[in-house]
């Protein structure tokens, strides 16, 4: 049996993604691919239970390092108890936000050294890296204008415009040197539009 | 100003950490040092709560190197809050547990890579080392017959013999590298025995 595919949708505040994830999983359905959807930070109960830790606003100010650390902690719970296991049996995994979101909100948005985040990436996921990366990308006004009609802002959606601007211009810098891997996908386009782009790059990876 | 000291009590379960804390803090108080007390993984509101993510049961298999970067996660917020601000207006720091608790637990215990611990241990703490290590030596067996008197045994505690054996052997281990900044005592001994060592590793301090 082959290993699934492991497909991972990313960006900013606003730019879709809970839409689009569930066209990735209907398509799937579609053409009975076995598949999981998760999510990160979280998708076990002790990562679930860090990314509350992550996401409450609070008194303190969080160091950028703990954030970090923190992030990796949930990643390497969920990737031993989840996404391996899942992958090994062959099944896709389609997972909202993975690595590219530590890269863009962590080192683009905190400003923390990429080396780092390459360090504990190797140290934590070793080769694993996601088959495809689907980037919604958006510029970050418009996005922050459409998430702000849901619900109250955790502490990363408190951020001021700066933050998301060094967020979505991290997340386009990766996607850029790895052109094979990754699809930008233009947000401000038709749904539609976004979606038959979405459906041509899960054809490719058949 | 001079810089505060930096004093970790380090040891295995039921070596009589507790008491000896306060004996410490008596001792501080005594000759009018100004300290704090703090205690890893702690020392922060989010710190802490880390702390009960760790020490709970729990029904999923806690991955290693998720531990270990939960631990190191609330030793860079507990540092950027708590121990670098004390040091730096003149405070000694007194704390129940640090690093060497993570080369026993999580490098001798749960048998991590040494190097990535070294790695994580400079990219959180850089140059930052305590100034005394006094280490409670003692054998496990005793330990846990010691600690199985006080409460419900955590995620931790709940290990097995050889588990405890090895997490000794790790702390003495980095005591005997470096004699001049830890000292071994022996907890076995009586509590004035013990005590008495204890005030001359700290006047030797000052």
């Amino acid at each position: 049996m082959s290993r699934g595919k492991f497909i991972t949708l990313e960006g900013g505040e606003g730019v879709g993604k809970s839409t689009n994830l569930q066209f990735i999983t209907q398509w799937l359905t579609d053409r009975n691919i076995p598949f999981i959807q998760t999510r990160e930070p979280g998708g076990t109960p002790l990562a679930e239970q860090l990314r509350e830790l992550l996401l409450a606003k609070r008194e303190e100010i969080v160091n950028p390092t703990a954030e970090l650390l923190m992030v990796f902690a949930a990643r390497a719970q969920h990737l031993a108890q989840v996404i391996v296991p899942a992958l090994e049996r062959g099944d896709w995994v389609v997972c909202d936000r993975f690595t590219d979101a530590t890269y863009a909100y962590q080192g683009g948005g905190r400003e923390l050294n990429r080396a780092f985040i390459e360090q504990l990436e190797k140290d934590v996921q070793g080769e694993l890296r996601p088959d495809k990366v689907l980037l919604l990308d958006l510029d970050p006004q418009i996005g922050l204008q459409r998430a702000a009609h849901t619900g109250a802002a955790d502490r990363f959606e408190s951020e001021h415009l700066a933050f998301f601007h060094r967020v979505r211009a991290a997340y386009r810098e990766r996607a850029e040197a790895a052109p094979s891997r990754y699809s930008i996908v233009d947000a401000s386009q038709t749904l539609p539009e976004v979606q038959q782009q979405l459906a041509q790059e899960l054809q490719r990876l058949l």
